[in-house]
């Protein structure tokens, strides 16, 4: 998978332990969410500038493989690649492990659609294309 | 306190839990607001309705008291009043204990203004004022 | 697929929407939750007394395929089907749908495996390999 | 009110806004939460230690107030000052505002009981005391 890769460092929130004493499965998503809003702001476009300029990502697809544990405050470290799939769809990989032991937590990826505020299909606009290829780094200015 | 009085029944969801083997303490915030979805609908305007006719409720302030244990499936009960506060705030009390051996769990209440729906704050209509002080017990019809 | 089937319905929460004004993607992962909960009621073996006799199904894999919105207060049907996938995993598939209009919201399958509370993998038991093929209608007494 | 005091940045997530297009009431919990885990770790006594030393900390009171909108992204600063109420109950407060324009977005405090893990009230410990009033900059190690 070719794209844009990106890291980043959070610790298990109290609020996302469960009875188990692990994380609850639903917040690998939240985390999931976490790393895309990263990966977006190191490719040159914060999401909140992507919905200023129209452009919304929602899920159409996610899917998680759960790997090992993690308990409150452990330290994790994400990976994130983001790529094309096809022409209209954009692809976020992230692998979860502990920070210090390198164990791993959790992997897995959500596949995303363009779309208008009102949920229609839209095509990426080019310089997104560019910003995930490498050939950008910035978007161009938004005109006011 | 005067008002309009409604209970409501919900089991503690796994996700609700924390590591401490309890639920986690923000799900009480979130209970009170299934609290106040079914105490509006029995008023005879649900939220929903409030919102599309251009009222919003935002909490202004939140106050809980922590009393007992909740664990995972566990059947509570919520006893829920509204009145208002004042001329322009509503204050809803939610009681919750366990529905079979009727031990406290939490208690409190939260605090709400009238606004638009951009934030600006407004007088409560009228006809709100009449349900919640019981004396109707439908909204005026939308005008389409 | 073999095995047993369930039907429960919930509303969309406030606090599961999003900015977008539909559901946050990770809440769907908590209703599956919802709907195993019950599923395993109607077996005849509520999930905390799975626990009580030392039997965990902690996630190993999730999937979800975001079919269209749902928002605050909409009342949604899950469908839920659980069996076996080999001799020691259970596989749980939801389907999500509007209650009133049918339109699909969501769908996806949970996997999980039987361990200890330490984690450590375990077989299924005789009894509940019955329950979920239909075989028996409870398990046995738990000796005190 | 004495004590000690840290400061703490968030940024808001996805997961935590709500259809309002602002964050959901609860989240502010969990931020609060936020703020403890990490004045306990700049106390000298990261709460996972507290846990393992046998001391629990759970909620009896929480209060907040809400002053101002927080949107997605958005960074907040979050002040907060722990200090005993009492001689057995540890008052929390936390101030959270917009980091760059100052703006005011919440604040309020959370009472927590001093307990084993089985909830039974307990004294603090004389280090702990040592600790929040800026007499001792460690616990004493760990017996093995």
């Amino acid at each position: 998978m070719n794209g844009f890769e990106d890291k980043l460092w959070l610790r298990v929130r109290y609020s996302e332990t469960d009875q188990m004493g692990t994380f609850y499965n639903s917040r690998v998503l939240e985390w999931f969410e976490c790393a895309r809003s990263e990966i977006m702001r190191k490719l040159g476009i914060p999401y909140v500038e992507m919905e200023a300029r129209g452009f919304f990502l929602p899920l159409i697809e996610a899917h998680v493989a759960y790997q090992g544990r993690a308990r409150y405050d452990d330290l994790l470290e994400l990976t994130t690649r983001v790529a094309f799939e096809g022409r209209a769809r954009l692809r976020c990989e992230v692998t979860i492990v502990q920070a210090e032991s390198r164990r791993p937590v959790a992997s897995g990826h959500t596949i995303h659609a363009f779309t208008t505020h009102e949920g229609r299909p839209q095509r990426p606009p080019a310089w997104f294309i560019g910003l995930v290829e490498g050939k950008l780094t910035a978007p161009p200015p938004l005109r006011a």
